[in-house]
Order: structure tokens, then sequence, then C-alpha cells
């Protein structure tokens, strides 16, 4: 009795991919990445994980679809990761500056990061970006301590979004990406790989 | 006839004093700090400028109070300034610190750091946090283009307060104020007195 197992589920359906992104984003903002399953989620969309999966992939995938970002970290970070830890601080912050630098990428990006400041956006960047995608990346680049070293790369990263885009300071904001990267290369190379004192 | 001179004034009284605030705040906001007059602050509370300057002092110090914050950061760096640029990076860090870990004033001063994501809190810390406090400190310092240092020294500092007070991520979060020392003074005193590339 197929039928029977599906009471009360509703099919798939596009309305059922925005209901499961809709129930995500209210999880995750809620109890945080690491507080949030598939299932929860799920559960509260009235739908089967297995749908969950077909349409987002693994818990991560459908964390980064949550929070709208125009991009996949993970992918525009690869080869930057890929090429080991040795410049590894120059390398990812000219994958940040192309991708944050054009004007399509960074309206949406400056709506994610906005959230910084509402307790579901910290929770969302704290306990969902962080594990997710910077940890990962850490571990990827087979740093030591990437859970020291992580974070600390994040507040250049983020300190570098508020002055240049979202406060447009100047003469930060009308660097070039080579006057970034002469500035702020170094600071990251030495969070990834210096000594922290 | 002294009265003609004030027809339409409001004579001074608490209610005053607020209702400069309130207009200052107002204009600050809506025309930036190099936008915004004290004559033009006295004009909207319906006072003279005499006033504001007596209840206030200068267009800094007005501007100052119009921020509301819990401490005045020129009073509380004379001292890392006057020491001068060698080591300067770890003395302000040490003051920045000794303020953001006192509770009682973490609490105001997050108010105001989270209105950097709307328009007039980012106006308010473009146009005027930055000109009347952060200008002043690296003239004062007498290190190399303070035009663009300070900025830089500004990007790290405020990636600092979203990351150990506003999302408080661990480790940054727990660190002592030495272990935060010994991982950004070098960082903050290379972009008040070393090389840019």
């Amino acid at each position: 009795m197929p039928h029977a197992a599906r009471r009360g589920r509703r099919p798939g359906s596009p309305d059922t991919r925005a209901a499961i992104l809709t129930e995500a984003r209210a999880l995750f903002a809620a109890n945080g990445y690491a507080g949030t399953s598939v299932r929860a989620v799920a559960s509260a969309a009235g739908v089967d994980a297995a749908l969950v999966h077909h349409y987002f992939g693994t818990k991560d995938d459908l964390f980064l679809a949550a929070l709208e970002l125009p991009i996949d970290p993970r992918v525009a970070l690869a080869p930057a990761i890929a090429a080991g830890p040795d410049g590894a601080g120059e390398r990812m912050l000219r994958v940040f500056l192309s991708v944050w630098d054009d004007p399509e990428l960074q309206l949406p990006l400056l709506g994610v990061f906005r959230g910084v400041v509402d307790p579901d956006g910290q929770r969302l960047l704290r306990d969902g970006f962080l594990p997710a995608v910077l940890g990962p990346v850490g571990v990827a680049l087979g740093i030591d301590r990437p859970e020291v070293r992580m974070p600390l790369l994040a507040s250049q990263v983020m300190g570098l979004i508020l002055v240049r885009y979202v406060l447009a300071v100047e003469p930060v904001a009308s660097m070039s990406a080579d006057e970034v990267v002469a500035i702020y290369a170094p600071t990251l190379q030495r969070y990834l790989t210096g000594p922290l004192g």
C-alpha cells in the first residue's frame, strides 16, 4: 500500500521545493546548523527526507541553499585550496575579490551579510557558515589548528567586507584587487600558517 | 529688546538639551559629519548656536554625544597615542579590549555597532566616526598616509568586533586579552607603520 506511507505528505513539485527551503531557513535560523537535521526539515515541510536529498543534496548543500548565496563558496574556493597552504591567503583573497567585486554578486551577498546583526543571521553565520564552509576549508588546506586559524581569517575578511563594500570607506573602496591583495594577503597568510604569538 | 532676538527660540532647559541631541542625530545621519554644521543643528532645534556649544562643546563633541558612545574614544586613546607610533598597535588594542570586554560598556557599544547595516548608521560611521575620531588619531600618531592606514586598522578592529563580540565565534570570543593581543597587535602595527606592498 504505497499510499499509506505517503499519508499527509505532499508530492514533489516546485512548491514543495520552496516549502522545504522555507522550513530549512526557519530551522537553521532557530536551531543552528548542528541542531538541524535533514529529517527535521523534511518533517516540517511534510515530505520524506529522501525528497530533501533529491532536491538539495547533502545537509551542507541544503544549508547553503537556505543562505541564498549567489555562488557556492566551496566550488569557488576549490582551486585555491587544492594548491596547498603556501600562498593560500593570496589565492583565497583573489577568489573572494573576484566574487565581491562583481556588482551582480555583490548585491545579494550584501543582503546576506546584513543579516549579521540580527540573532537569526548571527546563528546562521556562526553555527552554519563557519562549520559548513570555513571549517572544511581549513581542514582541506592541511593547516594546523584550523579551528583557531579560520575564525581569525574570517575576522579580517569580514572587516574588509565592512570597510570596502558595506561602508565603502575610501581609499579601500576604490582600491584595485592588486592593491587589496598587497595589503591584506600577508595578514590572511599569517593567520593561516604564521606564528600566532 | 532682548526678547526680539529670541523670538521663536526655546530657552535653555533639559528638554532643550534633548531636543538639540535629537536634531543633531537626525542631521548627522542624513547629511553626514562634514555636511552638518552646529548652526544647522541649532536652527533645527530652534536655539542659538551658542547654546549648542554651551551644552556640548565642539562639533566633534556634539557628534560623539549624538553617537551615544558610553566612553569618549579620544580620551580613552590619548595615552596610547601620546607614546608615539612604535607599539601603538598593541597599546590601542589593549585600550579597545579594556572597553569592549567590560560588559556594561559592551552592550551600548553593540547597539551602536549594529547600526552599521542601516544607511544612517553607515553614514555616521563612515562620514563621522572615521574623520572625527580615527583621522585625528592617525595624525596625532605622526604616521605616514594616515588616510590610508587608519581605515585598514578599522577594518581589522571591526572584523574583531564582529567575530569576538557580535557573533561570539570560538575560540576568539573566549580568548584572554593577552591572546588577542598576540594575534592581532602585529596586524594592527603593520597597518599603522609597516610596508603596505
